[in-house]
C-alpha cells in the first residue's frame, strides 16, 4: 500500500467525504457504496437517499421545508403522529405556518375519508404527514390509499406533499417506498439493530430545506457525513428489511426480482420475518385476551388483524397503571415500555386520546415491542411474568 | 447476572436512555457518565453540556434559538465564521430576523474594536457569534476580551447571547470554557479522533429552542440519545483535551487541580502538546518562509505567532492554483486541502476575502492541518514534496 501522510485534520482526523484528496475520496466511495447498498435494499434510487442523523431530524428537514416554501399553503399531520413530527407541527405553527390535524379512528388509523375530510375542511393544504406504522399501538395505516387520495385531490391544482413517518415499518412490515407513492420519509437504523445517530430521509425529489448546514448530501442535511454510520446501516438494512420481490402480493412491487439479485444472498426476507413475528404476537395476544383482567388497546384488535404490526401491542390490565405494570414486570426481568421512549417524561397519551381510549385504559396501557431476536421462549417467559404479577397486584 | 427478557423494541433495538426500565436505565447511566466525563475535562458543570449529532448542528441549534426569542434583536456574526454559521446566518435573514456582520481583521481576527463598531452601528445586536480558530486560517480570536466587550456594552440593558465555535479549538489550544465567559459553545468529536455524527453544544444556561423534536437532552436536542458516541467522544476529550489546570496562565483558570484529580491519568496535557504542535510549524513555516515561491497567508504571520493555532496553516504557491497543489500533492501521497471540506463545493473563499486577501492568493491557497499524531517526519516529507512539485509546476 501506498505510504500516504495526513496534513487535514482540520477537516476531520481521517477521510472526509466532502474532501478532494484520496482519503476523501475513498470516504465518499464509502458513503456511496452505503448509499447503494440501502438503495437496493429498499427499491429506490440511491439519488433519493440522504443520510441523516436518525428519525427525528429526517422528520424535521421534511417538515421544515415548509419554512422554504411560499404562500400560506397549510400542513396537516394525522393525530397519531410521533412526537418528533407533533412538536414539528407546533414549531411550524408558531413560526406562522397554518397547520391542521386529520383524526384517526378508534383503530389508530388514518382512513381514506378522514384524510379527504380534513382535505375539503381546510382547501389550502400543501403538506401532509401520516405515519405508516404507530409507534405506541401498531395500526397500521394504509399509506396507498391515502396518496392515491392526496393525488386524485390535488390533481389539476397545486401539489400536496405527503411525508410518511416509516420508522416502525421498515424492516418490520412488508412496505415498498415507491408502490406507497410518497414524497418523503424516515427511517432510523438504531430501531432495526443498527447504531444510534444515523438516520435516512427518502426524497422522491430534492426539496429546499430550511437550513444546509455545510452543504452536505447535496445541500439537504448539512454536518460532516457519518461514514461508519451509514455502512452499519446498510448491514442492518440488508440484514432485517430486503423484499421478497418475486412474490407477487399487493404490498410489494411485483417484479421479478430475487433476493440474490437485491445484492442479500442469505438470510431471511421481511415478508418472512413477518410471518414469524405474527405467530409469536397471535400466541401473545390469544393468551392475553385469556387473562380476565387484560384488555388489548385497541378492543377492536384481535391475534390475527393483519392491520395492526406484528411487532408492537398495546395492553391494559386491569387496576394496574402502566407504569407499576412496567416496573413490577422490569423487577422481574422483563423490558417493556409505557407511551414511547420520546415522550416517557410526558405523563399524556395523545395518540390513545385521538382514539378515543377511555381514561383507565390510557393510565393502564403498557407497550409490549419485539424484534427479530424475539423467541417463542420470550414470549412463554413474558406471559408466565404477566400471570406471576397479577396475582400479586 | 440476571437473566433479562426485552420487549421494547420499538423505543429501541437495545437499551433507550429515555426509557424507564433497567435497559433505559443502563443506558441513561452510560450517557450520563459520558457527560460527566467531558464535562471534567472541559471544566464545566455536566449539566450545561448537551450532545448533538456535531458541530453543525451545535451552531444550528444555538443560532436557531434566535427564532424563538420574542421581539427584534439583531444577530451578528463574524466574516470569518464556518460555513454551518454562515448559512444559518442566511436562514435567519430569510425568517426575518435582522443579522449583521463583524468584520475581521487582516489576520482572520475579530478585535474588541470591530466588534464595538458592530454593536455601535447596529444598536439592537442579541446575540453574537464569533469562532475561536478559523477552520482556514488558524487566526486566533481573542473571545474572552470580546466577551468582555460584550458585557460591558449590554450592560443594564437587554443582555447579549455570545455563541463560540470551539469546533477547531478544544483539544488543539488551550481554551478553558468557562474563563471564556460565553454563553454557548459549538464542539465537535471527529476532528479530535472521535467518531462522525457526535457533538456537543455547551449551554451556561438552558435556552428556549426553535425544535425539540422528542424532548431528549432536556429539551435542547430532539432524536435517540447516541450513546456510544456520547462515550467515544468522552475517550478522545480524555485523550487529547484535557488541560494542566495547576499551571497559572491567562488561558487556565487557575485552580489547583491536576491532571489525575481530572479523571485523566496518562496522556499529555493540551498545553504540552500544544508545544509539540508549535515546534512542528515552527518547522514547516520557517522552511516555507525560505520557498520563493511560496506566500504565507495572512502575510503578517510568522512561525512564532501565538494568535494561530499551531494545527492549521493556509499557505499560496505562486502560479500555482490551490487545487492543483493540492491535487499534485495528493499524487505524491500528501493529503491536504483548499477550503474547508463544508465548502469544498464552492470555490469562492469568502473568509479570505473578508480578510482582504488578494485574488491570486485566494486562488492559490492550500490549507496544511495537522493533528496529534503528525510526526517530525511528515513534516519534512510534506516539505520534500512541496519541492518536488515547484519543480515541475
Amino acid at each position: 500500500m501506498e505510504k500516504r501522510v495526513y496534513f487535514d485534520w482540520a477537516a476531520s482526523a481521517y477521510g472526509n467525504p466532502s474532501s478532494q484528496h484520496k482519503e476523501g475520496h475513498s470516504a465518499k466511495n464509502a458513503l456511496e457504496n452505503a448509499r447503494e447498498r440501502c438503495a437496493k435494499v429498499l427499491n429506490v434510487p440511491p439519488q433519493t437517499l440522504y443520510f441523516t442523523s436518525g428519525g427525528t431530524e429526517s422528520n424535521s428537514i421534511a417538515l421544515f421545508s415548509n419554512l422554504r416554501r411560499p404562500g400560506k399553503g397549510r400542513i396537516i399531520a394525522s393525530a397519531g403522529e410521533h412526537s418528533s413530527v407533533r412538536e414539528g407541527m407546533e414549531t411550524l405553527e408558531r413560526m406562522g405556518k397554518p397547520t391542521g390535524c386529520i383524526a384517526i379512528d378508534s383503530a389508530g388509523r388514518v382512513t381514506e375519508e378522514f384524510l379527504l375530510k380534513a382535505l375539503n375542511k381546510y382547501g389550502d393544504v400543501r403538506f401532509v404527514t401520516a405515519l405508516s406504522v404507530n409507534n405506541e399501538t401498531g395500526s397500521i395505516t394504509d399509506i396507498a390509499s391515502l396518496t392515491n387520495v392526496t393525488r386524485k385531490y390535488s390533481s389539476g391544482s397545486a401539489p400536496i406533499h405527503f411525508h410518511c413517518d416509516l420508522v416502525q415499518a421498515i424492516g418490520k412490515i412488508p412496505a415498498d417506498i415507491e408502490k406507497l407513492d410518497i414524497d418523503s420519509a424516515s427511517l432510523s437504523a438504531h430501531k432495526l439493530g443498527g447504531p444510534r445517530g444515523i438516520g435516512l430521509l427518502y426524497l422522491k425529489k430534492p426539496i429546499e430545506v430550511f437550513y444546509t448546514g455545510g452543504g452536505q448530501e447535496n445541500g439537504i442535511r448539512g454536518g460532516t457525513e457519518n461514514t461508519d454510520g451509514a455502512l452499519a446501516f446498510a448491514d442492518c438494512l440488508e440484514k432485517y428489511a430486503f423484499l421478497m420481490r418475486n412474490v407477487e402480493c399487493g404490498i410489494t412491487n411485483g417484479k421479478s426480482v430475487n433476493s440474490v439479485e437485491c445484492g442479500v444472498t442469505s438470510g431471511k426476507s421481511v415478508e418472512e420475518r413477518y410471518v414469524l413475528a405474527k405467530g409469536r404476537w397471535k400466541r401473545l395476544i390469544d393468551s392475553l385476551l385469556g387473562i380476565e383482567r387484560c384488555r388489548i388497546i385497541p378492543g377492536c384488535r384481535s391475534s390475527g388483524d393483519d392491520s395492526f404490526s406484528p411487532f408492537i401491542l398495546q395492553a391494559a390490565f386491569k387496576d394496574i397503571p402502566g407504569e407499576v405494570m412496567a416496573r413490577a414486570l422490569d423487577d422481574l426481568g422483563f423490558a417493556v415500555s409505557t407511551g414511547s421512549a420520546c415522550s416517557s417524561s410526558s405523563p399524556e397519551r395523545p395518540v390513545l386520546m385521538a382514539m378515543g381510549v377511555e381514561e383507565n385504559l390510557r393510565i393502564e396501557g403498557i407497550r409490549i415491542s419485539q424484534g427479530h431476536e424475539t423467541t417463542d421462549e420470550d414470549i412463554e417467559l413474558l406471559l408466565g411474568a404477566i400471570k406471576e404479577v397479577l396475582k400479586f397486584l
